[in-house]
Formats: C-alpha cells, sequence, structure tokens
C-alpha cells in the first residue's frame, strides 16, 4: 500500500496468471497454449513487416485486419473491434457496457479474470453456481442483471452451452449486453457469431492465442453490432489510440488467412485430447466433457494438489486452482501425442506409488 | 449513443489522433514521427523473434527488458514499468494516482490527450494557463493539487522546462504524484530521472515512438519508486497480464542497447530543425524555441488555417490545432533534410502567391 495510490488502486484484486517458471525446463501443461507451432505464413508476415516502417504508427482503425475478419465471419467490418489480446477486450467490455445498476452475472466456476474486472469497475456481481455436473443453470441467467458472461466452452471446466441455451440467455435479456467469450470454442464446440444479426445485445469475444498458436502476439476481438462496437472504440481511443503494432497486425492477418492449417492443429489436438481421455480413464480418472483443447480431471482417491506438486517435481506443470468445489480438480492443457505420453507416463508413477 | 452503454462511456470524449490519410502520398510531418528508420539490429531481433515460441504468452513482467532499461538508465529493473506505448502508460497513471479529492493540473496548451484521461477517470482539472510565451508559470504548479503532469519538452509547443522548475514543482507537491512525460527529451532538453532518488512523488513516462523510431511497435515505459510500479502493476494485472508481445519485447530491448546509432539520428534532427529554423525566419515566420523534434510556428499575416490547408493540397502534412491561442499556428515535425527542403520550398509558394 502506497499513499500515493488512490482509492481504486488500493481496492483492486488483480489477476495471477498460470506461472511460467524459468528454474527448469517443463512440460508445460498449464496455460492452454497450442502445442503446434503458428502457420509459417505467419512467422513470414511478421518478418517482412520488421521494416523500416516501423518508424511509423500503425493504423489505429486496424482496417486492413477487420477486413479480412469481416470476410472469414461473414460479417462487416463496422461489427469487429480488435484489442491487444482478448484480456483486454473483456476489460473494455465490463468498462463500457456493464451497469453498476444491477448485479453483473457469471459462474462460480470459470474464467477467474471475470471477478477481478467487476472489482476494477466496481460492479456488484450475482455469482451463479454451475449444477453437480459443472453445467450452466439457464434459468438462473434469466434474471435481471446488470450484465452477462459466459464463455463457451467454459474455463477451467472445458465443458460447452449449446445454442439454443444461450439463445434463452439473449431471449431474455434484451437490455443488457451478453457476453460469450469463445476463446477456446474452435475445438469443438459451436459458435454464436451467426447469432450477431439477430441479437444487438451479444458480443462474441475471440482471440488468436488458443486455436491461432499466438498467444506471443497479443490479438483478441469482438464480434457485435455496431452500436457495441461503437462503445468499445469510444473506450480505447480514450486510453490508447494505437493498441496492435505492425507486426501483430500483420500476423493477425496471415492467421486468419492460413485457416486451413489451424484446422488440421485443432484435429490433431482433438484426437490427442480422445486419446489422454482414455487413458484416464483407465487409470481411474473422472473426466468433464470437453470441447476445448484442455481437459478438467478429478482422482477418485489421489488429492489434486498432491498430484500437482508431484507432477511439478517430476517436470510436468498443470493447473490448480485452491478454489471451492474445484480444489480437487486439475486443469491439463492438451499438448503434443509426445508431451501427453510422458503425462501419461509420470501419473502412472505417481499413482502406483501413492 | 446507445442504450447498452453505460454512463462511463456515455460521457467520454475520446481523443482524435492526428491523421493517417491513405488517399495520397504526403510528405507526413503530423505526428512527430522520427524521419529515420529503426536501428538494424532492432529489425533483426524482431525478425529473430518470429518463431515457434509465437504460440507461447511472453513475459507478462517484461523482465528482461526491464533489465536492459535497468542498466541503461542506473535504477534498479523494480522502478520500472513496461506498458503498450506511452499512452497506455499515461492513462494507466491517471487511473492510478490522480485522485478526485483535489483538482489535476495541467496547462491549457499541452498534450490534449490529457484531458481525454481525465474525463476517463472523472476528475476535476485545474487547467494552468502558460505565459505569453507558452512557458510554465512554475508558481501555479505549487497550489494544492491531486496530481499533476506536465510534457518536457511541452508538446505541441516544443519548449523544454528546466530542471530547477521541476525540482520546485516536486518540493511544493510531496503528497501528490508529479507526471514529467518525456516523450522528446531526447532531442535537447534534460530528463529529470536522476531526481527519482529524491523524489518518490515522481513519475517520469518516456516512449520509444519518437527518438527509438519505433511507433510502429508500440512500448512505453515509466520510471519511479517501487510503490507507484506496484500501483501500476495492480492496474495492468487487472486488466490484461500481457500487454507486450514477444516481437515487441525482443525489438524495445535492442532498441534500447544501440542507443549509439539513435543519438546520431537525434543529432541529425537537431541540425534540421536548426536549418529549417532558421529558413522559417528568413521567410518572416515566429518559432517558438524547440527542444523537440518538431517546431511550432505562426506567420505575421497569413493564417495558419488557410497555410494548413494549402499546404495539404500540395502533398505537405502539418499539425494544425483549432484551439483557443494556439489557432494561429502550425506544428511541423522536423524530417529529413530533403523533406524539410519540399516543406520549405511548398512554403515559398504559398507565401508569395497569397
Amino acid at each position: 500500500m502506497s499513499k500515493y495510490w488512490n482509492e481504486r488502486i488500493q481496492k483492486l484484486e488483480p489477476y495471477v496468471p498460470g506461472e511460467q517458471p524459468k528454474d527448469k525446463r517443463y512440460v508445460k501443461l498449464n496455460t492452454n497454449e497450442n502445442p503446434y507451432p503458428p502457420s509459417p505464413k505467419v512467422l513470414q508476415a511478421i518478418r517482412d513487416a520488421a521494416n523500416d516502417q516501423l518508424r511509423l504508427y500503425p493504423d489505429p482503425n486496424t482496417d486492413d485486419l477487420r477486413e479480412t475478419l469481416a470476410e472469414a465471419t461473414g460479417l462487416t467490418s463496422d461489427h469487429i473491434f480488435v484489442g491487444n489480446g482478448s484480456d483486454e477486450v473483456l476489460a473494455f467490455s465490463f468498462m463500457s457496457f456493464f451497469s453498476s445498476d444491477r448485479p453483473v452475472m457469471f459462474a462460480d466456476i470459470t474464467y477467474s479474470f471475470y471477478k477481478v474486472y467487476a472489482n476494477l469497475c466496481s460492479l456488484e456481481t450475482n455469482v451463479i453456481p454451475l449444477d453437480d455436473e459443472f453445467k450452466i443453470p439457464v434459468d438462473a441467467f434469466c434474471e435481471p442483471n446488470g450484465g452477462i458472461i459466459i464463455p463457451n466452452p467454459n474455463a477451467p471446466t472445458g465443458q460447452a452451452i449449446s445454442i439454443d441455451s444461450i439463445r434463452k440467455i439473449l431471449d431474455a435479456n434484451a437490455e443488457s449486453v451478453v457476453i460469450i467469450d469463445e476463446a477456446y470454442v474452435n475445438f469443438g464446440a459451436e459458435s454464436v457469431v451467426p447469432l450477431i444479426k439477430d441479437y444487438p445485445n451479444l458480443l462474441v469475444v475471440q482471440t488468436l492465442s488458443k486455436y491461432s498458436s499466438l498467444a506471443g502476439i497479443r490479438v483478441g476481438f469482438a464480434l457485435g453490432n455496431p452500436e457495441l462496437i461503437d462503445g468499445l472504440n469510444r473506450l480505447k481511443n480514450s486510453i490508447n489510440s494505437y493498441t496492435i503494432d505492425r507486426m501483430a497486425l500483420a500476423g493477425a492477418k496471415a492467421a486468419i488467412e492460413d485457416d486451413l492449417y489451424y484446422k488440421q492443429m485443432a484435429d490433431k489436438i482433438i484426437t490427442t485430447r480422445q486419446n489422454t481421455i482414455n487413458s484416464l480413464l483407465d487409470l481411474g480418472f473422472k473426466v468433464i466433457p470437453s470441447q476445448s483443447n484442455f481437459i478438467f480431471i478429478t482422482h477418485p482417491s489421489i488429492q489434486a494438489e498432491t498430484l500437482f506438486h508431484d507432477l511439478k517435481n517430476k517436470g510436468i506443470l498443470v493447473r490448480y486452482f485452491n478454489q471451492p468445489r474445484i480444489s480437487n480438480y486439475l486443469r491439463v492443457t492438451i499438448g503434443t501425442d509426445d508431451e501427453m505420453n510422458q503425462f501419461l507416463k509420470v501419473l502412472k508413477g505417481i499413482i502406483n506409488i501413492e
């Protein structure tokens, strides 16, 4: 605490990202990165952008990238906002649309940054418990609120929600903005982008960090009706005119254009996910159904926290959340076949000893 | 206006950056970019960073870059915060340190983003008029306030303020944070970084956009005592853990390490500035003394707005601010010798006709 911090900063409870340890080399299955490299065309586009033009500001409106996204999504570019990673897009959305008059709704088990944003914006929250199967209770999200955010699939469970359920929530909330966070949508869930034309209150947030193997370039975007996009631009242009650098703009455009490459990588990840799940079931684990590039698992006799530490000691990094209801679960990113075989081999060794 | 915008967004008055027209090729002297390319070592470092590691998140704490900056500034790395351009650093500083209990102070003629930030944070302001020579009235900045921000040199005037004046302001304001925005400090003014050890309330903000020819990679930083840096980190980690991408981190580090290259470019700009000023004085212009990479000029008989439009029609883009007290001035970025000769040639043609 410092006497120079104003009230806003004093009351913040910042997010703590998954650890990025530097002490040794790990099989890193803790921050849901894609195990496959970015498309070679993306790397070439970034190298090509490393030229004398870097002396000039980038396009503050990201017109070229938005045109490419428009083509890929079937929307027009005034439906698209580009941000410095989807976390920035989400923070800006909370700051722009969620109202302090009524509580903002999200699940008790979900991306833990949402409560950080609510706190940042001094918003009241109505935290909705998932059911015993970790499913979204749709009716609860139809009560009066000042905004809703739901990831599809959810994190850290990996479980998807159906389009019909989201449609029901949208119908019940015409007066508030409903954000669907589709960070992991390309690993088996269904996008609600086609609903944008019917629902002016729907904002879909996506990212290049997972499916596009580009966590390192920091590009995310929001898709929604132009009124919502205008609101995000008003906020962005009151903070920083130029949020996306020239290399990231070039790389992001190339990634959107090379979807064929990424679809193949996603297919590999989905196959590896199923193989990993089968092996875990053989080892006695319970596995929550996953449509994402990670799985959420629990063992009937060995505590998740014990497994987490034993795995880490043996060079395998997964994510453990010391939180109510999920403190006996581990979230495990799907890596390459080779990485998952290493993970399973170490895991078997631990289970045999315990 | 949209019913989905909350109160915060409705009342915003976003910043409007200098135009980046795409209709034709201009001699672009309107957004204070460096006319010389980035160091070749920077471009190589960025190309080298375009590798498979882009699938992984960047270091959220920017440790490596902060170590490099620490070495360059003589501070330790806990005195350094890195942001997505100095505009983001400034916005975060307003959000973290400036208090709504007492008005925030800045000059009437200064970087116009400051009043946007004040509005974003719902802060009262006490706008201090510069004197008739566009100089900072030091005594006025010693009255009670909730925070102070002063660019050195000032923009759009280009005029520097002495270290003694800043010291006097710091001494009078031990209870509030004083931000010195040194975006243009390397073109002839004196940095107050050496004062940081004596003043826990001093935050110095710098950028790679001007001196380092890297407006396109979006890196700025704040230098100050660790309590202030902690405050900025709390806010950043409540919005976006990873604000600087891997390419920008690599390029920024290489830029800091190749200061010799940039010093030579700055020397060229300073020489060109003096030659340009001499030519403008011959043409009858009044030129405000400049320690930056731009000049602020007015002509005794031809209106600035007329000159602005005539220059633009003839392919020369400069900045015109339609604001009280400065509506008869133009801000002209110092380009290469060749660009300034084109500017002067076109200007002579206009003056002879008018």
